[in-house]
């Protein structure tokens, strides 16, 4: 494939920032790549692994030459560092981020760049318990989903740019709106992972004398809880930057719970059977 | 290996109870295998996959010679089952069962049995979210746990008999207090079953316009909720015969998820992560 930005500088280059490195590697995207992020270590390893050409500590670094800024620290990081950055970026640089909240996070980085540099927001679908540079592969996105979530001011070269990357990196690139995804992905990935989280909490500390309750959990029980194994502190961020959206996930879920809760004190095995059949019957239903 | 019993019957001839028969054939462990239980399709099917032997409809069927009668039915079954056939088993014949509820069911199945007829309560921890005789293989118990709970009255040569037919199976067999096992059952196996089974009904009604929220489930949620495919008719019986053991520790779940919720809502960040990070070692610290 032929370049696509000159100079690219990832802020944090942790699993998706070093995968997303390894990929315009590979593929020859980009003519050069700076990491830079908190911790020289990992940076460090970058580099030895070959993921990028350049690094430097504090997120300022090499962005005035950078074609595109990825930001793929925590989310939580993101405020503070664009307006870092923003009076350094030059004319026409892109800034994107892989992000899994977007709606009013999204609209205030948008509002911190400067005239003529464009803020595309993305969300790599590809998250996984494992995390840092070490577990960065080049095909971390292939097939999986990435969505764009533009607003009416983003401009539509710099769009249309982050989309050819991602294509490039073997995603299915989708637009989405960005309250939308927010809501979306409260359901469907945030909840399960504090679900998951939660539920480690509530048994972590039992135990039956001489054993841990965990000494005898099975297969499905490692299935369930392996989410749980994520990044506390990018959780920490998803968690309170999308609260608006996953409160009222957790309170659905907790009903859902409760119902099931009221069906087995009352004895009610029909209705229970019912609801347990709806789950079962729509997550056969999934691939 | 050796013959351990000379006419085995189970009653319910699906996941387990087809496995533990390909296993009995595999090792030349019975002399003959009869199946019986609801559906004649399956036991058809169990016939013609070589699983057993003979077949008959009706719990009753063959179990007049059974040297070893094995319940693998839904548990909600056990008990009516166990009285329609406690006439009919012959003297030292030995009843067990592979049910995932002991505690007061195993007591009262063994309060059934007429004088001379044994009953030892087992649970290989062996499910999948796949169910029926099609699934059966000879390895699903090979390197699993299995637990045996037997009460003070249980004779120690029928014990040792079905300990040596799961030892046979490559299960690691372990012997633990009904109660307590049940305790422990209800925290790491049938409360994450309820968990995923809640989480799918509370996401599945929701949609984004034209998409099903589903349809942007990633591997993490598909990994949360794979449980959630097992057997409705199973997980309502394991449901309500462990309700009393259940209902404390969907309790205990809701209470930790409600604290997430709580730190959450006051942007606590330091205490969120304090407990993401509990979760996320515990997790990482099991195999």
């Amino acid at each position: 494939m032929s370049i696509l930005f000159n100079n690219v500088t990832i802020i944090g280059v942790g699993l998706i920032g070093g995968s997303l490195a390894k990929v315009l590697k590979t593929k020859g995207l980009a003519r050069s790549i700076t990491g830079s992020g908190r911790s020289r270590a990992s940076l460090e390893q970058a580099l030895r692994m070959g993921v990028i050409d350049h690094i430097g500590q504090g997120a300022g670094y090499g962005v005035e030459d950078a074609d595109l800024v990825v930001l793929a620290s925590p989310v939580g990081s993101f405020e503070k560092i664009a307006r870092e950055i923003a009076p350094h970026l030059k004319k026409g640089a892109v800034l994107t981020d892989v992000g899994s909240v977007k709606g009013s996070l999204a609209r205030m980085l948008e509002s911190i760049l400067l005239p003529d540099r464009h803020y595309v927001p993305a969300h790599p679908i590809a998250g996984r318990e494992k995390s840092g540079v070490a577990e960065a592969i080049d095909t971390l996105f292939d097939g999986r989903r990435c969505i764009l979530t533009p607003t009416k001011n983003t401009d539509k070269t710099a769009l249309e740019k982050v989309r050819e990357l991602w294509s490039a990196t073997g995603a299915v690139v989708s637009i989405m709106d960005a309250d939308l995804h927010d809501r979306v992905f409260a359901a469907v990935s945030h909840l399960p992972h504090v679900a998951a989280f939660a539920m480690i909490c509530a048994i972590a500390e039992l135990n039956t004398g001489t054993d841990d309750y965990l000494d005898f959990s099975g297969a499905g029980f490692r299935d369930f809880t392996r989410i749980a194994a994520s990044s506390p502190e990018m959780w920490r961020d998803i968690c309170l930057l999308n609260r608006e959206n996953l409160i009222p996930m957790i309170d659905r879920y907790v009903f859902s719970l409760n119902r099931f809760k009221r069906e087995i004190i009352a004895g009610d095995g029909k209705r229970l059977e019912k609801h347990l059949q709806l789950a079962s019957d729509v997550r056969r239903g999934l691939k």
